[in-house]
């Protein structure tokens, strides 16, 4: 039997998980679940890289924990745990912030793409580090696998060579992870911009049905198809783009109508609505319960952070062997 | 009775002191010793901001420890740890690389300073971070007072901003350190520049009497006064400015005699390593029984370690209270 490859992946906490989080996501660590060694991290330092407010961390954490565990993670197999309470995150941060150049960190373009929005002025200095921490994230687990969106496979790129550099200069103690880029594409908003709670713009796996319709219903769609009967566009509606995510079967009925001025948006979008809703019905019980009994997702959560952190200390110790530090 | 102020001061591992580091620094915090209450810091992860090569460090920390002690650091009084086994350094270093800019980093003189010999496309982004580390070493232990020379008075007040900082942003955690100036003179190496291990114009605080004189003989002093009898400058003169740091009381005195080319510069030298040897004369037999003990060097650095840590987790406990990370 041959060994499971080990994945690292995380997210910020950003409290309930939005459709976005979930097809670009969650949903694919939910498949890799049995064929690899899954570690699953809570980025809760992450956050301070672009605001200084932590007050909502903790319930953010639960709340987006609630939302793993309903739609898939199985915890025991897969742990859960926050960077904050494992400290070997920040010691491996420090060492490896000693092999890569200011440089290098500023030819990043996720960060350039940030830095569009930022007075270059007011960069952060751990904004600009943001890919050392995410290489310590990775490789206090030995991850051989990252699964990443595109925007975040250069990120992988710094890690693989601070690994590289490290087990040149000290010995050879990590693994040179591989990009496991996610095929699927990014789900848009209801206004068609990049779905994201800070726009206003979520459908989010916690709704309940009526939620779920009520913000569908207010999708934005082909701006052509004014009345029921107008001739629509389904490669420029948002709402089209949701029923090929989690209405598959009936993709291409619901094109040939559209087209053809068949079928009307307010029965589209209904339509579209009770598949969403579907999808995540058999998750809502098991969410509610968890979000009922805060004190289940500690425990979860803790049993996480004893067995990753063990592993943690485990390759911080082969680190500070090699190194002779101590 | 008042409490004590704490005084948070250290060095790089670099192995043996030579007299720069003594008369700059050593000297001082043993003066200080029984006014403030000292921490001092085995500044090992700083050694990485500019060189990768670890593999003398723990070398050189007994080395440097066992000059410490000798000339007088009481470490039952004043703990001596290392940065590195203390993992709470990192996790705060962390947390301030937060809540500074790069913008207000790059316009640290001594970094600009540094940045000269340097290629900056080469600056490592750890070392572009250095005084966030030290604000952190700084801040862990609660530490009022700062001594330090003009060149490191920049990077205090990047701690005094990171302190200010944190203290509106989350609550008030740390007092904001004062900088305390050391009023000695920089001592020049025997070829008139900085003194420095790696220009090999050191006299070293373990220098056996013969040595010291062999290295005092090759100093450069006044490059016009080449026959006995020539008067000489002695404000240009390296012997000179050791005698003003190691023979006070004969200053007046030689200083006319080599203007009036009455005293010669064998004479004047073969003087002036006496008074050095004599200075540290008191100190050899301390210091070579720790080095041929180094157990007991290790059991005072673990015991050092012991305390520090209590205080940095005391501290990081109230870090994370008021920040609300679990």
């Amino acid at each position: 039997m041959s060994r499971k490859k080990r994945i690292l992946s995380g997210m910020r906490p950003t409290g309930k998980l939005h459709l976005g989080n979930y097809v670009g996501a969650l949903e694919n660590w939910v498949k890799l679940q049995g064929e690899y060694d899954n570690f699953h991290l809570i980025a809760d330092y992450h956050v301070l890289t672009t605001q200084t407010d932590t007050s909502q961390i903790l319930e953010n954490t639960l709340e987006m924990v609630a939302d793993w565990i309903a739609c898939g993670i199985d915890p025991d197999q897969s742990p859960v745990f926050r960077q904050s309470q494992i400290k070997e995150h920040a010691e491996l941060h420090l060492l490896f912030s000693m092999l890569v150049t200011t440089a290098r960190l500023e030819r990043n373009p996720t960060l350039k793409e940030q830095a569009k929005d930022l007075n270059m002025d007011s960069l952060i200095y751990g904004h600009l580090g943001y890919p050392v921490l995410q290489s310590a994230d990775i490789l206090l687990y030995k991850g051989e696998v990252v699964p990443v969106g595109e925007d975040q496979a250069p990120h992988v790129e710094i890690t693989r060579e601070i690994a590289r550099k490290f087990n040149t200069l000290y010995g050879e103690v990590f693994p040179i992870p591989q990009t496991k880029l996610a095929v699927i594409p990014r789900l848009p908003g209801l206004d068609g911009a990049k779905m994201s709670k800070s726009l206003n713009n979520t459908i989010l796996v916690a709704d309940s049905p009526d939620e779920v319709q009520q913000k569908v219903m207010r999708a934005i769609t082909d701006p052509q198809k004014i009345r029921r009967n107008d001739p629509g566009h389904p490669e420029v509606c948002n709402v089209f783009t949701y029923h090929k995510q989690f209405n598959a079967q009936e993709v291409p009925q619901i094109e040939a109508d559209c087209k053809s001025g068949v079928l009307g948006c307010v029965d589209c979008k209904k339509n579209c609505a009770k598949k969403i809703s579907d999808t995540f019905a058999p998750y809502a019980d098991k969410r509610n319960h968890l979000i009922n009994h805060k004190s289940e997702l500690l425990d979860i959560i803790a049993d996480g952070e004893k067995r990753a952190g063990k592993v943690a200390r485990e390759t911080m110790e082969a680190v500070r062997e090699v190194m002779k530090l101590g």
